[in-house]
């Protein structure tokens, strides 16, 4: 698959949301859109029609220009020079990302074309976004083996009297050589994170600020996950580190121990492995995603585990989440989520639980759906596995 | 020096530029801004009246409302619930960051109290940061000297035949064993990046799409610095990675070679040590930032090396940035920049030139402005270093 050609797909599916929202072109600006919409990451304005070719609009790097990398392609100095570059004079109804733009950014946008009203176009990429093309997909299922490669060093790199942060950072070192971007890209601005996170012991329990799946007091300057706790005898160890093998993201948690856990342990392990065969496996498009998080919610109410379930003293409204340029992509399977499955879909399913003074055990894979139901993108042995064992 | 009455110093002068922009308060939303005036990130609001003292409304985490660490913190589910926690009957003028808030975030934000009127905060929020507080500047110092001890390593994390990349990954490792907290913010929709720079030979005139001193390719996910090249003799090696040991910044580079260098090579990294000298360590309190770059300008032009002066196929147009929280603060030293050095700035000064076909060189320091000069807080030898010899 030629990656003009992929992103030919991805224009074309762009361009019937345009078209049924009867907006007349949409202006793209962020890095993460113009990415998925030029497989290039620029400063200026990608155009995008509600039919015929995008035009690209680049004020820095002047040299993409001149490349053959992208076809119609215009220099300028400023935004305002749109109207030199692409026929503006019929358009009435315009797209702008008015949930990433920052206000004033997005006041000098509406200017541009006077005449035109604008309405937000952020929920229809996402929604695009939503449903990979072929090459993303091809793209996603090289960058979760990686995952699966890197998570599989990890009993190696445990030595005796590690702090978790410790840890952390012999597999941040494993995923740059084994090809991490590093740059892990979220959506919105309630996240923020760095290589990925890795709780243990009395740390699961801490509230984040963030809204992401579990939390960990981390840091002053990034209070999320890892806080320099000393690995100890019947620890959990709960790695989900980032899968920024490629611009795309895989996402991927495997839980070990220090040890053996108390019983309670393995039981809600095996509770979150079995929600993954009984919930996840049996999905098919056309399968609810709030209905995912019911069932998910059910069984750990069914096993005496919801106080335990996604948090103890803060708890995530989720059970999953799709995920693609950026790590919380659409559906989120929420009980307020009004989607369902759909083939083409990347879901990350996360069930967890979080046991006060033992930490967070659970599984997460990567998904996705095919036509006739779900394809695991992240096989590998999710049992507990004890690295005071292997190492 | 205690965080509180730190950040009471903090609030104080913010207070003054309220009451100088005639405004009732400012609602503050972004991490970092919250972070600078409370010292915890937290999703909610957090209120600066013209007088008295600040309001935290926080939503999340929940626990944070019930810790030491905040007084007059008031738990809330959603920003709507300001007027429940604060008296606002008579506010007209309320500040907001209209430049980092999305645009839908900021019209939420704007109907939190209908009567008044809204105005950008942003612009108030950079100044009253540019000034640090005497326990930014300690925290600054301690992470600055982190940073060059890191530096130090260098040399022995070099073996021959290493690429780049793999050069980068042994100092990530490094960094974040030495308390690197991973996180790298930055202001503005212009720039991304990951733990730092690394740019080596012919990747070092690569322009990049994002508002750095230097370029390099990078990769699809991040079109910015180290991007496989292996490291060869002749090849200079410029290393500006991140001084993030603490929430503060502070930014350094060291330029190595592999093997000795063309001569000119030396003669342009002798003269950005010039200008560090004859530039930078001269200035006082009220020299004028433009000036400063001006003068940069024309020592490298007296020197005939203007085509090569922040790069060669994209130059930047500044030799130096504020930073503190984030890497890009102010002021700019730049030939716009109406602002004049002030004691508590701190600043980094980065003259470098790209010579095609070897790499970049020059030396960058981060200097605090002091009542009567300037202060290095990143003395570390300048030299070449010949990492071939070394290894």
């Amino acid at each position: 698959m030629q990656v003009q050609q992929d992103i030919d797909i991805r224009i074309s599916r762009l361009q019937r949301l345009i078209v049924e929202q009867g907006l007349d072109a949409i202006l793209v600006a962020t890095p993460v859109n113009t990415l998925y919409l030029s497989g290039e990451i620029y400063q200026g304005l990608l155009v995008v029609p509600s039919s015929g070719t995008p035009t690209h609009l680049i004020r820095r790097p002047q040299q993409l220009c001149n490349s053959k990398k992208l076809s119609n392609a215009h220099s300028i100095r400023k935004v305002e020079q749109l109207a030199e570059c692409v026929d503006t004079s019929n358009w009435k109804r315009v797209g702008i990302e008015l949930d990433e733009l920052s206000y004033n950014e997005a006041l000098r946008f509406q200017k541009l074309i006077p005449t035109a009203e604008y309405t937000s176009c952020s929920l229809m990429l996402r929604t695009a976004r939503m449903i990979k093309s072929p090459l993303e997909i091809e793209t996603i299922r090289q960058t979760a083996l990686r995952h699966t490669e890197v998570y599989k060093q990890i009993p190696a790199l445990y030595r005796a009297g590690m702090t978790d942060l410790e840890l952390q950072i012999e597999i941040e070192r494993a995923m740059r050589l084994a090809g991490s971007t590093g740059i892990f890209r979220t959506y919105g601005s309630a996240m923020e994170i760095f290589m990925g996170s890795l709780i243990a012991g009395e740390n699961a329990e801490e509230p984040s600020v963030y809204d992401f799946a579990m939390g960990g007091a981390g840091n002053a300057a990034l209070p999320l996950g890892a806080n320099g706790t000393r690995l100890k005898e019947g620890m959990s160890v709960m790695v989900d580190m980032a899968g920024n093998y490629s611009e795309y993201l895989s996402d991927m948690t495997r839980t070990f121990s220090i040890g053996k856990l108390a019983n309670e342990a393995y039981r809600l392990h095996e509770l979150s492995r079995r929600m993954h065969r009984e919930i996840m496996d049996k999905a098919t498009p056309g399968s609810s995603c709030a209905e995912l998080y019911n069932q998910s919610l059910a069984m750990a109410q069914t096993e005496d585990a919801l106080r335990y379930f996604m948090g103890t003293k803060q708890q995530a409204q989720f059970v999953g989440h799709g995920l693609g340029l950026q790590i919380n992509e659409l559906p989120v399977l929420t009980s307020r989520s009004r989607d369902v499955l759909q083939p083409g879909m990347v879901i990350a399913f996360e069930p967890k639980f979080v046991l006060p003074g033992i930490g967070a055990v659970g599984v997460e894979n990567t998904y996705l759906v095919t036509e006739t139901g779900i394809e695991n993108l992240t096989p590998l042995c999710e049992d507990i596995i004890d690295l005071s064992i292997q190492a």
